[in-house]
């Protein structure tokens, strides 16, 4: 919600020179009028039928598109690109106006040439101003609340561009540049876009949740109906949910702790830090957070499912059978306090790291991570990172305990013992990674100190030189 | 957190000019003067008695309010309405600067003038500015931390408010235009709202809640002390808020997504979009995201509800009881694998359900959601949205299952059965929207598409021109 | 993102300039090299070995840094401070340029003179402009999505700052300038602080925690063991986790609404508002929402440590031992209606106190507290607040119950008696303040009142001025 001071001026100065003007009076065209409306500026709509003016905001004008090009010198085109013919009768009116081509394309790639682009060439003497697509209507409408605020604009004409700057600014939007006109086909594809980060990261818990599924449902369902002959498949809906959701989410932890571990390795291998990394490390690198996420909802579910354990029928049935069974015997089973100490641990455990976890989902919300600097981020993301990894692993080491040991159904270890795989190895490597000497070489590394290669002494004023290239 | 580089220039000339002034040293006038003061501004302080100056910043001068007033272009009036008139005596001292009036009132429509334009009627030779009365000195202190950071300003003097905007960009605070001194009053109502977009949603809340209450306080409580004899009111505190709170929280996440139903309903009967639709339907529209969050925090405390059955006294009584009854009786009751597949099926159902309820609440969390474009903030807002309502609807039928049949209480069908009224209704209605048919419908008008009205015979060209009108 | 106007102008202007120079090839250089191309800039790095340039992104050239430095008006200095005195040999070539001091250091006061002070002094005939540091390489590369977003600039050329600021907006970065080149010293320790805010509160928290946990470890696991003979450690992981983490959590919220009762009670005792509160009450008030969230975090623990305890072993195994003693005795016990309505009750009011307490929690949101006005956020963090106390409060006598009258082991009350005394405290002095006469002279107070000092008889008039003062 800015609106710097050249925007005022500027602003002060559209007042007098009266009007924006709006080609269309659909939704964006209606809802762009009011909220110009609300900022102080008059509005002209152009229109083919100007007395069908029932619908667009009181207090602004509908007319003939001539009439509208004539009084405004902004003029939003709020109307689809397969009706921008129409603009070509208008071009005397449009001579020196900018245009602004908010539109959008329902597919990427839809047209070769961009909406934008093509506006241009049908308008030749106008400057076109590719802004405002990445905007909806309801944004606009709502007071610009929900969704993004943000209003990207690229052009030919630097003029151009800062009058459309000026007019977001005094929205209370915040404004961007993007360049020339070129740009076009990108912002325009923008909108289109479906959270691109989250695909991978997405697919990895897709496929790992699918593996497991079907892994567990062999070794839980499936073997004990051709084994022991018992329908089990009521535990697909719960228990088996509840192993593969914590698999999946420790598995992705640590894979979201696994890229930092692989760059330093790499650094120390190749005895420098100006050596690109291989491109999937870096995109790896690059979702991370979303990894992490992801690995958090999977975490946040197997708490539920656990916390739901007691009220299920299941477990009550089988409680109340075990009781029967004992009070019938006579017998009365000692209290282990061994396994009251793992048990416990084993919870309190996943609790801590649960919490911790929680506090880094929490501190990559945008205004957080926002408000955090540099090292704080940094401490938080990678320091209680780790230890929520360690935590994490220790809970599934403490729930497998003794079971390490116990023979496997068909050859398939089970479930936990291969979530641990990835854990170990991280955190194991991390553990070598801090360790004085290594430590030591690393940070040099990260400082820019490089190996000397083979056969070449460099001098200490050589290394200076170096490190300043 | 903005300081924009015009703002940075008239800063560097402020700073040649020399000083701020600020008449009044109450908690707001302090707390102003430490913030200028770090921002690198001369503050002066116009006081009574300037020798009573150890509550002011180190740094600034206190003075007499006629002298402030000549070393200052810029002058806060941090003083109540109330001592106005003493401004009188000073107008000649005042004569061409800037006053920006801070006063805010303590109620709504307190005095029939804005206190900016009484302020403007005492001093007419002074530029009045209406600002910073949104931001409190708590803001200023803490470091913009809490609390809005954004200056509203308003004034006639255009040169007069893009002073003080760049006295806002200085101290890190954002500044918003709205406007000509008329709007004073306005900007004197805001900090006197109090949620004004969550009043309907909590009526609403509020109602179903007192209503579902004492339905079943006479259905499962008076119901069984008549009938049974038996005193059950011990249930009001958990058992019944956890029958309360979901019935509410579903009927309400379905109040969501039923006003898009009705307006594609709408829009479909009147052949257009190009139709207002009724102005219960559009407020109804603007608080969805409000409905949303109030339901989600009723499913939230149904899942601790939930979660904390198994620990309460009268669960572990019952429990108790039924399993010695068995092992007295010698009975043991079979194990129903249909019951275990329906319990698990209806928790499992229950936790999805909640933990796409909780990412619809992340995502409308203003960083998050600002942080999307519009296309994954629909994605999210009515796609992940109508797989929650399905899934939480599917939830409570699963709880439903067999006791659908069973004979009503006093005529009175159980709580679960009317929470399904409203969800099963958005998707029916849902379901047949999205049919090929149907929506193709719905998606020509959306694109602009109208139907003929009756006698008229359009030819295509008309269309297309409609289109663009 | 904001790139206002007038940085899009001057952008402008630079494109025909041509180009930034950058020094260094490291991380940032690299990375702000590559930003700056995304934002259409042209890049020069200088370079000790221009032919190095494998990794520099595509489309900028790497030369000398004497060729660099004559190409480009704005040179980004991203080398460590320990190599700068190379700069001093392109005195000539670097005369009337602008430097961007983008370093940091390793830790606070590791040098006597700041990093930009000391280039200043290397280079005297260029404008050295304090920036950039605060930014992260990774928040470049990743689209500035992470970790702060803002570039704080010092120095003491106005217009070397504004060509500095102007880049930083066209980044999408957003700028504030922190003064003359003499602030340099405080931004470059910015990057180094870790949560300065939250040690305080963490502190408070960690050391109630070590006392309580000791406290109660005598009392639970010592005593038994020394009175009884039992072996009770295993309770250390959850029950005593389960006892400290309430405690805390309860004392830390009474903490947050006790610094505001002192402040009341001191403005009363004084007879005014305009006496300075005492220091560490300020330091109190400014760390109150940091307390808050801490007690929230543990309230979040206590939570998750109670909904676990049905699935313990230890709590398993007596429930079945009670129930097959019950079963052999053939004894059933009789179902208590009061122990119900007391259970329940004292669950219900945690529950709904926890409900309020998440709600708290996200209201102190930076963007969500940002979207409240001032009198929203005092109704939510003052009014809101104290009823979740009092909910907590009320669940903790009620836990309590028939308890308090029980003989002390080895004279230590039970933990939760001292987790009630702050609450209490505080809660009763509230009920105090609210009280109507009580209220109404803190108003006065609060509106500017002052109790007239003994022997001093003020004129209304003089009053009135007075407030002005």
């Amino acid at each position: 919600m800015k609106s710097d001071s050249v925007a005022m001026t500027s602003l002060a100065g559209e007042r007098k020179q009266g009007t924006v003007g709006i080609f269309g009076t659909g939704d964006f065209g209606r809802s762009l009028g009011l909220r110009l409306l609300q900022a102080g500026y008059e509005v002209v709509f152009g229109s083919r039928d100007p007395k069908n003016s029932a619908l667009v905001a009181k207090g602004s004008k509908v007319m003939t598109h001539t009439e509208a090009a004539q009084m405004a010198q902004v003029i939003f085109i709020a109307v689809q690109r397969d009706y921008y013919d129409f603009l070509t009768s208008l071009t005397p009116a449009l001579e020196g106006k900018v245009l602004v081509d908010i539109s959008n394309n329902l597919k990427r790639g839809q047209f070769p040439q961009s909406n934008a682009e093509y506006l241009s060439s049908l308008v030749p003497g106008a400057s076109v101003v590719k802004g405002f697509n990445t905007v909806s209507a309801w944004a606009l409408q709502s007071g610009a609340l929900d969704a993004s605020r943000q209003v990207l604009v690229c052009g030919d004409d630097p003029k151009a561009k800062q009058a459309v700057v000026d007019i977001a600014h005094s929205l209370g939007l915040s404004a961007q540049d993007r360049g020339s006109l070129g740009a076009a086909g990108e912002l325009e594809d923008i909108p289109l876009q479906l959270f691109p980060n989250w695909r991978l990261p997405l697919l990895i818990a897709t496929g790992l949740t699918a593996f497991f599924f079907f892994y567990l449902l062999i070794r839980d369902v499936f073997y004990s109906y051709v084994v022991d002959g018992k329908d089990r498949s009521f535990r697909i809906m719960i228990s088996l949910a509840n192993k593969v959701f914590p698999i999946v989410s420790l598995t992705m932890l640590a894979l979201c702790y696994l890229p930092s571990v692989l760059a330093a390795i790499l650094q120390l291998y190749n005895g420098t830090k100006y050596k690109r990394f291989p491109d999937w490390l870096d995109r790896w690198m690059l979702c991370r957070k979303q990894l992490g996420l992801v690995a958090l909802a999977l975490a946040f579910l197997h708490v539920i499912y656990t916390l739901v354990i007691p009220i299920r029928y299941y477990v009550k049935y089988k409680i109340a059978a075990s009781t029967i069974s004992q009070s019938k015997d006579n017998v009365t089973k000692p209290f282990d306090n061994t396994m009251a100490w793992r048990e416990d641990s084993y919870y309190s455990l996943g609790i801590l790291g649960f919490g911790l976890y929680v506090l880094l989902g929490i501190t990559s919300l945008p205004s957080v991570s926002n408000a955090l600097n540099w090292r704080e981020f940094r401490f938080v993301q990678s320091k209680l990172g780790h230890v929520t990894l360690l935590f994490c692993t220790a809970h599934a080491l403490l729930y497998g305990w003794d079971k390490f040991l116990r023979p496997y159904k068909w050859c398939m270890p089970p479930g936990y013992m291969l979530s641990l795989v990835v854990p170990c190895v991280v955190l194991v490597s991390k553990l070598i990674l801090i360790m004085p000497c290594v430590d030591c070489a690393i940070t040099r590394i990260r400082q820019g100190w490089e190996r000397p290669t083979k056969g070449t002494a460099l001098s200490k004023g050589t290394t200076q030189q170096r490190l300043m290239a």
